[in-house]
């Protein structure tokens, strides 16, 4: 079940990188903002308003161990969060499933592994170069995951 | 305190709609998607972690009550919910205050007061239309708040 709607959000290979009681993280595919991640419930649900209480607890918690991390990791400026679903209305019947884009933002160039990664659009939405993407090689990915998982304290 | 929060978020009039213990509901200005809101935080906060779990429940309610309350006032198809801060980190110190923002996303034209609104781009982002804004005149913004509260129960 957790596998099938993975498969629905991910078109290519899912980067894991940890999950909770309710949520499961990982990598996004575009990494032109250095530690871009999603996080999905691991249960059904098409909209925010079928969240429990427990769930948004939890995800409280990932919200904090993870701006946590990633400002370890890379020395983000700030994060955005957005739950969007707006894909899964392309097709008609829609078939949404719950879930966040967590985008660090940086207002400074950063360099991680020999590449240097440069906000496209800070103080902007990264949606305004949406056709942009950074797609990296899965060595390169897996050492991200690494790093974040190096700072991530999930309780 | 509440007031000179506000206005740090808005340019222009602040079209109050409703607040419970810890986030005030207003109106956002662009109503090209009829009935976007944003929901802020009351006190101080620079980012979500700072969120407490008071806070986050409270939230929840927002959340569930604000969907039900726009689909049974204007047949909303979906939602995007975003926290997104970008603006505030323009300037430098930056100056950022925890708020969502809410987009009703409309498949079919939807008409309110002789108004016909059309999602500009319903299937992705508004963010990708962010020069096209709608300014209603206050007469309408005033039934749109009204047809809002109608039909809003916060706990």
């Amino acid at each position: 079940m957790e596998y099938k709607l993975l498969k629905r959000l991910m078109h290519g290979p899912i980067d894991f990188i940890a999950d909770t009681e309710h949520w499961i993280i990982f990598l996004d595919r575009d990494q032109k903002n250095l530690g871009t991640c999603v996080v999905a419930l691991k249960r059904e649900a098409k909209l925010l308003s079928e969240l429990t209480l427990n769930e948004w607890d939890d995800f409280k918690d990932i919200v904090r161990a993870l701006e946590s991390a990633l400002k370890k990791a890379f020395d983000v400026t700030m994060f955005n969060w957005g739950c969007l679903l707006n894909t899964a209305y392309i097709k008609i019947p829609a078939n949404p499933q719950v879930h966040w884009h967590l985008i660090p933002r940086y207002r400074e160039p950063v360099k991680f592994k020999e590449i240097i990664f440069i906000d496209p659009c800070f103080g902007k939405s990264t949606l305004s170069v949406a056709g942009k993407k950074l797609d990296l090689n899965p060595e390169i990915r897996e050492e991200i995951i690494k790093k974040i998982r190096d700072n991530l304290t999930l309780s």
